[in-house]
């Protein structure tokens, strides 16, 4: 008989940080540039930008992983089957992963800002994480780039801070504002107008900056107010700062 | 007559991220290991952590300064006169470092964590930023390192995360707890006690985590409810998870 015993390949979720591969971590741009193998999330037909963050950094043998997110345009958000349809690619994704690890392969997860904060990579984790071992590494978020390029610290003293997605409900939009002193509003897109009304609701127009593409290439930072009615990226960060205790 | 223009020296704000040295971006790494200058707080009669994790890291000639806070046990918080202490301490440091940039030296300023994000830099940057060029480094946070030893993901789908310091009142602390999803606590130290009560109040005991020196080579993760009546280090969070929406 001919029995192997095959160590089981670590998984890593590796933070890529805001877009900078300046602001990786060290212990991020090490694993990338030795990894066998590096996976990440893209659009179908897209390059996509985490994997724009690795240019020029891999080995040319590596072999790269590009899990394309299925096409959902005709399903809305609020169907069902969206739910289902995206719950099977990360099925898939995982299990492409777990066979890799199975055959002793590690693989580098790539994430957007800190894996752990509202990131994709948290699907394939719940699913691969009783059966692999799986390591996280924290990165940078986007919004440190984004207070950082406004040029003002965000919290001070005993300042609060909330973090709110602009894919919440008008409601609890403005019952968050109104109660927090520096605020982080994500995931705008096609929400944009309801969190400029919200904002208004709340009474933190005025105060709130919008942040493109922070600590990207092509980096943009104004007052929400001047920014006219454009339509935001999709890496866009609206800040409202604190104003706590100072000495 | 002889008049000789020097260019002032560039200050820069580096976060050092939560505590490993592995985890600092690959920027701080490069600028830590080239500096002829660098500065840090530390707690008189410290070696401070922030120094700690530049171990190893600094160039045999450089020149450290070590910024130290005034001892202030002797007057409480709330007295003016802590407030007048550190204004004068913060004044000071601020101006030794405008005679270094004055005199064409650039001068790297370390923060543990994200230098923006209730850090004591601000407290520089904003006396210095309008008299020397001063650029400020993002750096992974505390809170990130907490959430990745908790081996859970912070936020999911629209969670709010809402940030609080331990510093806050009861009353406001509750408010806050009750009215998010995830959560992180600051600033804990002599404040525990009136944390969990909050937590209690707010229903969110039971899910809170309490995560010690994250990131550093001491680093402790616990349940709250299971870490019993010990007296927390000055590097301590509380984490408490969101359950948003995942496919
Ligand atoms: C799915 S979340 C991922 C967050 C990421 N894990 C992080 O730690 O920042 C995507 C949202 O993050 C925000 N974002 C992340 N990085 C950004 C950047 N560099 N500039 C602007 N927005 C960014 C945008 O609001 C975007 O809609
Ligand atoms: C003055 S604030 C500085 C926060 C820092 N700028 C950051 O980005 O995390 C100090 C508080 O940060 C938290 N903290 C920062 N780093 C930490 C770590 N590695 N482990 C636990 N707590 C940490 C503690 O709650 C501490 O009381």
């Amino acid at each position: 008989m001919n029995v192997q015993m095959i160590q089981k390949g670590t998984i890593w979720g590796v933070g890529l940080g805001p877009g900078d591969p300046d602001l990786m971590s060290v212990r991020a741009d090490r694993l990338l540039r030795n990894a066998s193998h590096v996976a990440y999330f893209r659009k179908a037909g897209r390059s996509g930008q985490a994997r724009r963050i690795l240019d020029g950094m891999l080995r040319p043998d590596v072999t790269e992983i590009a899990m394309e997110y299925p096409v959902t345009t005709e399903i809305p958000l609020s169907d069902p089957r969206y739910n289902a349809l995206l719950s099977a690619f990360y099925e898939d994704s995982a299990a492409h992963l777990r066979s890799l690890s199975d055959a002793g392969q590690e693989v580098v997860v790539v994430s957007e800002g800190d894996p752990f904060f509202y990131g994709s990579f948290m699907h394939l984790y719940t699913r691969l994480k009783d059966d692999c071992p799986v390591h996280v590494v924290p990165a940078i978020t986007g919004m440190s780039a984004a207070w950082t390029a406004t040029g003002l610290p965000i919290t001070w003293g005993d300042d609060v801070l909330t973090v709110l997605m602009g894919t919440l409900p008008h409601d609890a939009l403005v019952a968050q504002m109104a109660a927090s002193d520096a605020l982080v509003i994500m995931k705008i897109g096609r929400n944009i107008e309801k969190v400029r009304e919200a904002l208004r609701a709340a009474g933190r127009y005025d105060a709130a900056w919008l942040i493109e593409h922070a600590a990207m290439p092509d980096q943009s930072v104004q007052k929400l107010s001047e920014a006219g009615d454009r339509v935001t990226p999709y890496f866009s960060i609206i800040v409202v700062h604190g104003n706590g205790r100072r000495p």
